[in-house]
């Protein structure tokens, strides 16, 4: 049988222990990490928990998990301070005392060491397991973990809060102890769809039949101007997940058209520079109210600099004159946010920095600067190459803020620049 | 009696919903900045859950809080398509019907139209809440959010997932309706000194005797390049607060010398910016292995057409002598990295841009173009003003990546201009 990605039987769930994720100091990247682990190995996952460095919630945590899953997993609490208390806590739970072990007492002293760290008095602790759990080394750290079936049917498997050192720990003992006791329910695999230009409740209507499929089962999400489709299938294999895939991915494709641009790690700028790459063509910029934006996005990307020849951010007008040569008649008859002015841009960064393309973009990002006529949010978008320049202009309203309206600036002057690249129209075929 | 910020008793907890966050597509933030915007209340908080899209689940969840706290905050599934099901599903778990808000769906579907988007079918679902709830109005999405009192003593308050509508509507609805009825115990004010140029365990050793702290407390956090002491008092009033943390506010402000640029929502780029407009002097970039990303780290901040008139992102060397007018012999003969080449173009900014200072950079950020004697890392920084044209070279290692290469030239090159504006040494007091 075929395993349905929302209904997966009963599965994993992780707890990740500490006050610091309570008080929001730090981001629970280690919750996404196992998330993404879990689904690597088809476990299910249905629930993540956070509590603090307090014994009797965590231990209500731990109880309730117990009752609802058979896999829990915990991050955090491993240490030698009074407040790592995880294992004590775990063992409490079942009521079952802790004994010293003194194989992996020889390990972590052995680690300070190594470390030319002193050994804490507290050291001790690390070795303390409940009777009958299984230790899981820790290659990077101190802090051993363990995988304990304090009755049967539940397991649990704790690691430390640092990030390398929970992943070391899961790779080398935690995912084969999982795939030789088959806890994976085949394999569920993801792929994301990204789409610029379409809006997700459109997209939604538009997928309808899709979003009400079962396995793969699709989703929508929307970003900062972009719209993404997550297809996820389950399936025993990765193959049979991919074909399970591959028709639902070609039809949303097709549904999106010219508006899909890529799928999983893909971003509009390694996009945009892959198509330069092909073509051998390069590429500069002429920003205004991107301040160096749509630069420093095409230059995140590694190798960048074979397309990328460079770009004027041309935040004063005069700047636009000087070293982008628009006319100051342009500049005073349309103003600085208007296609003239943008198109002149884009034409001046192709030819200034000697570059195949120019893309341009000149706006009132706020939150002052607007009026009636020309109001905060109003972007105009220009693309210049051999062929001609063209100019786009874009409205993306003031109540999002400026960070916004210039993160999708960004994203529309490079989407212009693909669209161009490939030959296609200027509007979005969602309208 | 003063609030210890481990003990705040019975208090808040938070409710994530979304498939995306269990399949580990997405980190949870928003779990993060409510942690964060409940202790800046002195809201207490315990547990935080994340379930996905799952109507019986999600009521599990929303029960199972219910007996335990007194305030639920939950994020996402607010939207307009079928698998969003928060407000059905919360309002199931009580036994109340939805009624629709005419009120609310008006003001739904002018907020579609005054984007410009067609109103989707399913826009009524927004406007579906249970009887007795209060709307959390919207002020730059589409989906609202309530609060509602499902019995005596508990109150469930929700938010889309979307992280600027989230905190949009916290910010306006929520911190006003939480204070008048006094959620807090207490106030927990947090203070964030912020330093460039130390590193996370010189700082922790010289602040011991501060980090032994109880109220208020002092923790450290290294952030990319910066590092951060994050000071935190509980106390009845917000002056109470204050008054605990100024002595080791001074005292750590001391200790950090002139590496402590800031505090709270300071950034290098506002101080930066700050000194520059106290002044009435304007600054020009230009950059090769940032791409863009000090002139968008200074245009990020609103206000700053006044003192950036523009910068040049030289990539490649043509650009560097052609735009930037560094000299072909000086590229060949100590490299595109070197200080002469980094001077030049700061003083080459400067000039082209009719700027009172120039900042430059220019380096490897790899993964390739490194050598023996350039490695990956390498990053030269240079500031030019009427005084003169100052370089400092920074090696900042291949390990952690093009990416964190890059965050930390940028920063580097603005405390780099901070230090000159200040009149304060090129070296780190930290060194």
């Amino acid at each position: 049988m075929t395993p349905d990605p929302n209904h997966l039987g009963e599965g994993a769930e992780v707890l990740c222990i500490g006050s610091e994720l309570l008080l929001g100091n730090i981001l629970n990247s280690n919750a996404r990490w196992l998330a993404e682990a879990l689904a690597a190995l088809g476990i299910p996952h249905f629930r993540q928990t956070v509590v603090g460095d307090n014994s009797q919630r965590l231990q209500e945590a731990v109880r309730e998990a117990s009752r609802r899953c058979r896999l829990l997993v915990t991050t955090g609490g491993l240490g030698p301070t009074t407040d790592d208390l995880t294992t004590q806590a775990v063992a409490d739970c079942f009521g079952q005392p802790l004994e010293l072990r003194e194989d992996v007492l020889a390990t972590v002293m052995a680690r300070y060491k190594a470390r030319g760290q002193s050994i804490p008095a507290s050291n001790r602790k690390q070795a303390l397991l409940p009777k009958g759990a299984t230790v899981i080394p820790n290659p990077t750290g101190t802090a051993p973990g363990m995988i304990w079936e304090p009755r049967p049917g539940f397991v649990i498997l704790t690691f430390p809060g640092v990030p390398t050192e929970l992943h070391a720990m899961w790779r080398q003992t935690a995912v084969p102890w999982l795939q030789e006791r088959s806890y994976g329910r085949g394999v569920v695999l993801s792929r994301i769809l990204r789409f610029w230009g379409a809006s997700e409740s459109r997209l939604a209507e538009a997928a309808a039949a899709e979003l009400a499929q079962t396995n793969p089962t699709v989703a929508p999400y929307a970003g900062t101007g972009e719209v993404k489709l997550r297809i996820t299938a389950c399936a025993e294999t990765s193959q049979g997940a991919e074909a399970l895939i591959a028709p639902t991915q070609a039809r949303l494709m097709k549904l999106g058209g010219s508006n899909c641009y890529g799928c999983d790690e893909d971003s509009l700028a390694s996009v945009v520079l892959n198509l330069l790459t092909e073509r051998q063509q390069t590429v500069a910029t002429a920003e205004s109210c991107t301040g160096g934006g749509i630069a420093a996005a095409l230059t995140a990307v590694p190798g960048s600099s074979v397309v990328v020849l460079g770009g004027i951010v041309a935040y004063a007008n005069a700047v636009k004159h000087r070293l982008l040569g628009v006319s100051t008649a342009d500049l005073e008859r349309h103003g600085a946010v208007s296609e003239p002015v943008a198109k002149a841009m884009a034409a001046g960064a192709r030819h200034r920095l000697g570059a195949d393309w120019g893309v341009a973009v000149t706006g009132i990002a706020g939150p002052g600067g607007g009026s009636i006529s020309k109001p905060v949010g109003l972007v105009v978008l220009a693309v210049s190459s051999g062929q001609g320049t063209v100019a786009v202009t874009g409205r993306f309203g003031a109540s999002r803020g400026r960070h916004w309206i210039q993160a999708v600036s960004v994203g529309a002057s490079l989407d212009l620049l693909r669209r161009q690249l490939l030959g296609l129209g200027l509007e979005n075929t969602w309208g």
